[in-house]
């Protein structure tokens, strides 16, 4: 048979590999049959190939379960200086794993000089810039402090923060109010309108807040979350349906407040105009659940990823205290008129968080029309989800989503199943633009670097290695006669 | 080859009509052709052939283009009394097409009953009984007055309305305000609890949101019901998007009422308890953008379909006085623990102007999780809004599915397509008790009856049937020319 004859045939395709060439031929009325198969992951052979003095699975199954079990609840809104362990007047607090003046990123050096001027710490940028630089202000991760931010994610001691609570476990994680879109602190705008903005966030909205709260008592973020999955949010950059069950919510306590009416009607019509609201609430929710999970032994399960900026960093609940990052990857997404990827800072904030307890872009597939912000099609939004049960333990009971007949999101990242399937988390962001005092340029997906996942692994197997002599022995024998 | 041997092959199947028999087998990974044919509708035979005086195609593109190009804007809230035109204190409006006290199923008589006692007609239900089977009080449809009601949809003097403006045409539309679900008016109940809570509806509810109108102007409804087609409403029975940024648009305003805190908490509690709210302005959007519709020479699109709980009714925009009407059916669908079929209503009310306009049952692929309040799986959802593409003429521009790569809407059925297409119209619904006071007991979805279509083709064809005389003749002559 001749090249030419083989044009006159029907098409019948075996595709190896990737899912959406088949999906392609398929929609073409191609009959395809998909191959199950990847190459494996650059730097990954072997892996899983080590005994362990542990039972890998046992602990991945005791830390997803603590992560699936969490229950978080909104309890009030407080201060940082108030409420944050070992919050100080001279700590700042940022997004992403840990990182100095000297390599922070374009909106990071923004965020931390807008802080200074929003506590008063100095008058001009070019003070707070010296300042920044001094050494006279610590710099920590949002992270080791139960706290996470979006984007660049620095907390500072006046700035108003949920409070929530996991009560399952009685962990409690905080997050800043959310300022809103465009020229904002957490995208590196540091501009007197921006700082205005945030004092009133800090005098009137956060006390507002608070007072609300007392009025209300307890809310159930976990509940709240799996309705907003059920109305096209995703928990991360679509909080349209959070934002407003919140405001559903709160509004008949907040209007019985002793405040002038219209200050009342100013906090109200601020939420109504920012839908990025609940994603200050997704975030500690999402935080507190993991943190549960955190320092299970012998467990490979993600508790933390997050960006600065500059790198991303991810931590594994059986080796807590450690970080391992690389550098940040350039979001591949939709930007605003005028901006191009060339203007763009690299993938910044601890909303990846969300992504770590099975949100954002793990359940893109509840929240289809937000393709339309970060890029894509709604098909690619049920992919992603689709393959993220791939590198997860176990599917989330209370957070179902529809277009997949109510499966539950996938959750709790297995860094072995990464490696093991080539597979890496998908993140959706938004983007910031990588000079100070600009703001947000665009949104879009990414990625965290093999190196994360490289390093991790290498760590985790020497903590959990199987030696020849000792306990790490005996486990090894003892595994081999089950 | 033995029926034996059959059994050893693998299967291979052509499925001829229904489209869900292949759909089941392809879940199984049996290969299937599906073939796409129906069977005529019965009395369908000759639809189309006869030749008309008038181009209903261009008739029908015209009516489409009045519908879709409507906008309906929230205006304000009044009294039926006040706004609605021809509203008298001895009429009472209900749903569906015309009907006599005689003739009125269990849930309107009960919901007429109720209407008596709350507009101080009657003291007990026994003397309501008695007024409304004595002729002093008159029953006319609420769609001959420019209105539209849920279920019953009893409207009578006192009660407060949104008004609903078409600001292409200029044309109103009218509506209840949402009572919230359980043991209320429009499924039948007229307890002491249902006649109080219309009483504080009206003496509180309504005047409320009338002064919040005031301050906050004209709301679009057009682009709010768009939005909430993004968060998986499909506005007719998930109204939980919708209801939601109706409460986050309205509350900035609500809260600078002079009215005492209690009370317009009070309110903002009471929307935000109830779902439905936002159903009783989905139902007059698609009014006034059907009003617009109505009377296109020569237009077979429908621009009414409506049930009493006895007829189900529809109208065509080119027959536009003109009922066409048949027994209502049974709704399938989930009950409420305790409840079955046998304790069901027949289905009733105006709701089903929503998917005449596109949405509802028509719009289900946008709103998957409404499976788990009317039955069925997401995919029957989405099958059902793909199925309703073949009888309408147009898809909005306004109104997308996220689900179906953000295509409009169905929009504008034509009486032509329904019969020669053998598809029903598919609309969901609530399902009351068939008995007076009880209330709601259900949900599901229900189709019209085939008479309706059949005995509407038939007066279609005589008002528009081409003469063999004078200008009918020659249009026929012209037409064939082309």
């Amino acid at each position: 048979m001749s090249v030419v004859d083989l044009f006159g045939q029907s098409l019948q395709v075996i595709n190896i590999g990737l899912e959406s060439f088949a999906q392609n031929l398929r929609q073409e009325r191609v009959p395809v049959v998909q191959m199950d198969w990847r190459p494996p992951a650059a730097g990954a052979e072997g892996v899983g190939e080590t005994p362990l003095r542990i039972d890998r699975k046992q602990a991945n199954r005791e830390a997803v379960d603590r992560l699936l079990r969490g229950l978080p609840v909104l309890t009030g809104v407080s201060t940082a200086g108030a409420v944050i362990p070992g919050m100080r007047k001279d700590l700042f607090l940022h997004a992403g794993p840990p990182i100095s003046w000297e390599r922070m990123c374009g909106p990071m050096r923004g965020a931390v000089i807008g802080g200074i001027l929003f506590e008063g710490l100095a008058a001009s940028e070019e003070d707070a810039e010296q300042l920044a630089a001094s050494g006279a202000i610590a710099f920590e991760p949002c992270h080791e402090h139960d706290a996470v931010g979006p984007m660049a994610g620095v907390t500072t001691w006046s700035m108003p923060v949920w409070v929530v609570e996991n009560r399952t476990f009685g962990n409690r994680a905080y997050c800043t109010l959310n300022e809103g879109l465009g020229k904002v602190l957490r995208y590196g705008a540091y501009a007197p309108p921006v700082i205005e903005h945030l004092r009133w966030m800090a005098e009137e909205l956060g006390p507002v807040l608070a007072l609300t709260m007392e009025r209300h008592g307890p809310l159930d973020l976990r509940a709240l979350i799996a309705q907003a999955l059920q109305m096209g949010d995703e928990g991360h950059n679509r909080s349209r349906a959070g934002t407003s069950l919140l405001i559903r919510e709160l509004a008949p306590e907040l209007v019985r407040l002793k405040v002038k009416r219209k200050k009342l009607s100013e906090v109200l019509r601020f939420l109504h105009s920012n839908d990025h609201t609940f994603l200050n609430l997704s975030m500690p929710s999402a935080k507190c659940m993991l943190d549960a999970a955190n320092g299970v032994e012998g467990s490979s399960m993600l508790v933390t990823m997050t960006r600065n900026g500059t790198d991303f960093g991810i931590r594994l609940a059986g080796l807590p205290e450690r970080w391992f990052t690389a550098p940040a990857n350039l979001v591949r997404g939709l930007y605003f008129p005028g901006y191009s990827e060339s203007d763009a800072a690299l993938d910044i904030g601890d909303s990846a968080i969300t992504e770590t307890a099975g949100l954002g872009g793990f359940a893109m597939a509840a929240a289809p029309a937000i393709v339309q912000f970060v890029g894509g099609t709604p098909q690619d939004a049920l992919r992603l989800t689709q393959e993220m049960y791939e590198i997860t333990l176990a599917e989330s009971q209370s957070w179902q989503i529809p277009n997949l007949g109510f499966r539950g999101t996938p959750s709790g990242i297995d860094l072995f199943r990464v490696l093991t399937s080539g597979i890496l988390p998908s993140i959706n962001t938004g983007i910031a633009h990588k000079d100070p005092g600009v703001g947000m340029i665009g949104a879009g997906l990414v990625q965290p670097p093999w190196n994360c996942f490289q390093s991790a692994y290498q760590a985790y197997v020497q903590q959990y290695a199987a030696t020849l002599s000792g306990n790490g022995d005996n486990q090894r024998i003892k595994e081999e006669k089950q």
